[in-house]
């Protein structure tokens, strides 16, 4: 393993980190919050050893997959270490795994939180919080990679360990030009967001941190009870954002060089949009029927919910726990499909649903004609079997480890549910489950243990598994292997 | 479609179940029971057709994958149809449909019941109900091969759709010995049973019905605490055969040839074997640490409930539904897991997850060193990758037709976990699961339409997936599709 490349892209990452500190430090001392040198020491933490470890360029700059998964899981690993250094050093969440739990929530645009009471957080450390959904939605790396020129010219290996689903492609022939344009459409989709609340008239602090947290499709809030207390206009808008930005992002760079007819006639957004209003359709007529009223009432919530789940944000503008089971249902089946892949939402991503009922439909007609060749086209384009191999790879092991971490947090003695969906709603990057993890509980009743396996889990979801399971992997460290 | 082969087959089915019929028939008689009219009257509506439809020989014999998916799931449906007349003729389910259930359970083995009072039941029906078990635990069509030299030379597609797991070959060259050797073996181990439980001091009658619970891994006992007011002679000994009638039937066959050390070295009877020990250990421990009981207590249950659970047959000798989140949690993972394919046991099977966790670990070395060609093996045998893909489409069905049955039951309002582990515990045919489905309750709350789903899924249970949803695929009976 080439470790050099590896030290060097962490003490990279780190330094930005220390940079974007930068910013709630500037805010602590606008509203006057007594935590200035907290902040310094943890930027300074943070800085000194990414500045040495950045300092000197690798002499071998060779970079194959192997380095590719382990940077990116190393990567997030300590962005998140030195991310929670603030909540932990300013004694605003007392345990640093409680600080840690959150923060990996905020990169991994989770949105799951151990905090009781949200309100009562210095106003600096809620706009942190809600950054790193915001940092971690399009990734650090590429981040990085639109800034930074690698030698290496296997940076396309990072950026598919960073990105989720399961084909990453270059929109234009430079990786660093893509990485703008990706950074681009984010930035001009997050300050649209914040200009639309901000003429529904929220005030600046609260559109900036609901801005992040949809566009990354986080779900950390400012407010104890999420969106339930905001307008209307706002929980419409903020509906069709978190939708926006579930989309595939090619959809809108398509868009954005005038190819409508490619971009409306992308496979994975046409299902993602009949999905989202069949869910939508369910749950109003369900809520309906049970009277929970009126039909306006009934299809807004439905939809701020099947929008929120879908995209894996975790916003709640109700307590869907309350609902009845059969709505339940219809959200925790739209927490596994999750959103298109190259958004920023987590899940499984409807291309990989895609392909799997294609798959199926396709083995039910091998069964029937063994001897007849099929193949299953997407976008019009054939898939090759080692895609549709790996694809199915991939949900082996996300179920593998969702049963793991089922059981190893079993051992608190929670009830079936609340672990079911505990998992569920890390691995899927979506924040609040059901039951004791419901939208008006938090996490911070688990054990140490099942933090840590949920940690794992979330930092799991982000990567889409594979680099985190390399990490825990021996032979990943051998030499020579 | 060749209809007349499957017309004819059909009606061996039904014919045979016709004579079968006979024996609880005889018993009603033995006892004085008031119901042997309604017997004869059953007899007479499946004999009739039966009769007419096996009488004459299809005149063009062959016989595709196709007929052979078809064939089998109508005759399950046919059997089924025709099993449940007793017990509604009676009177003693005044439900067609519950009555339907009851018998589907039973020949699929799950073993889930809707009845709330056991030990009120007439014997001879009983009877009927545990030995619809031992009918289904190996197979009505496999029994017919045994008896029914087929003129079509493609009949191994019909032991391939009925039998459980991923590779069915045969132990013989001729299919028809292969049968006969897998019921011999069958009967063998049930009257060793019947002749343990009569030694621990059981009347023949629930000797007989507990041991066709056994060797079908069904789960129907005859009162209504199962297993708990048994001796623990009679708790050991089920314990005992549950885990046997789990094993791969090639093991007892490669034992009978003498070939000791092929039998052993069965990497599927050894993992198998390996889980089963590891998951009773953990729930001893669970249950020590939560003071249920003294060492030999917790073992004992524990083994008990993990035979009964991993070999997918349900009897419980204790609620577990009462015992800690962690124990429940790993006899939720033994519920999918499975017994041995090629054993009268049902869900995933130890077989499948073999191969999915090698190629989970393949699929890492494979990312890492993406051009190393790495060949998963087992049994020191290659698995070609057709094979592999199938095991996965596999896979995929299980869990939509996993999603899709929780989002139809979860209509009637009733808990997630219980709608979670009635869909687990009819998917994978064993009968109880968790909450309102627990070991001391039953599915009789459940509405027309659920208990409709959970038929479907525990005939899809059985016979696999494929051959349920292949009735429902339209394209599956278009002409020359």
């Amino acid at each position: 393993m080439n470790y050099s490349v590896i030290r060097w892209l962490v003490g990279w990452v780190l330094s930005l980190e220390a940079a974007f500190l930068l910013i709630p430090l500037a805010l602590c001392l606008g509203y006057s919050e007594p935590y200035a040198v907290d902040y310094l020491i943890a930027i300074a933490v943070t800085a000194l050893p990414g500045l040495a470890m950045a300092a000197r360029r690798p002499k071998n700059p060779a970079f194959y997959a192997r380095e590719g998964f382990v940077a990116t899981a190393l990567s997030w690993i300590f962005l998140s270490l030195a991310g929670a250094l603030p909540f932990w050093i300013s004694g605003c969440i007392p345990k640093y795994t409680d600080a840690l739990f959150e923060v990996i929530s905020g990169f991994t645009t989770t949105g799951a939180s151990i905090l009781r009471d949200v309100e009562s957080m210095p106003k600096s450390l809620l706009f942190w919080r809600s950054f790193t959904h915001w940092i971690g939605g399009m990734g650090v790396l590429v981040f990085l990679l639109a800034l930074l020129p690698m030698a290496g010219g296997q940076s396309i290996l990072i950026m598919r360990a960073e990105s989720p689903g399961p084909s990453v492609g270059k929109l234009v022939p430079r990786l660093q030009h893509t990485a703008v344009y990706l950074y681009g459409i984010y930035l001009g989709m997050t300050v649209a967001e914040v200009i639309v609340l901000l003429i529904g008239k929220l005030d600046l602090f609260s559109a900036l941190c609901i801005s992040f947290g949809t566009a990354g499709t986080g779900g950390f809030g400012v407010l104890n009870d999420s969106f339930a207390s905001y307008s209307t206009y706002v929980q419409v808008a903020v509906t069709v954002f978190m939708f926006a930005f579930g989309v595939n992002f090619n959809f809108y760079f398509l868009m954005l060089m005038r190819k409508l007819r490619s971009a409306f006639s992308m496979e994975e957004v046409r299902c993602y949009f009949i999905v989202f209003v069949a869910a939508m359709s369910l749950i109003t007529l369900n809520l309906m029927s049970m009277e929970y009223g009126s039909f306006g009432y009934c299809l807004l919530h439905a939809a701020f919910q099947c929008s929120s789940v879908m995209t894996t944000t975790g916003f709640s503008s109700v307590d869907f726990d309350l609902w009845p089971t059969f709505s339940k249902t219809v959200l925790i089946c739209l927490m596994f499909v999750g959103a298109c892949a190259g958004s920023t939402g987590g899940g499984i991503k409807v291309s990989r649903m895609i392909m799997y009922f294609k798959n199926i439909g396709r083995e039910l007609r091998r069964l029937i004609h063994p001897r007849r060749v099929t193949v299953v086209r997407m976008d019009g384009k054939a898939l090759d079997s080692g895609m549709v191999a790996s694809v199915n790879m991939w949900l082996l092991a996300y179920i593998a480890v969702f049963f793991a971490s089922m059981l190893a947090i079993s051992l608190d003695n929670f009830d079936f549910t609340t672990n079911f969906s505990a998992v569920a709603a890390t691995l899927n990057n979506i924040g609040p489950g059901l039951s004791l993890v419901g939208p008006s509980r938090n996490f911070g009743d688990f054990s140490a243990l099942s933090k840590l396996v949920l940690m794992f889990d979330m930092l799991a979801g982000r990567l889409e598994i594979f680099p985190m399971l390399l990490l825990l992997r021996p032979g990943t460290w051998q030499k020579g292997a």
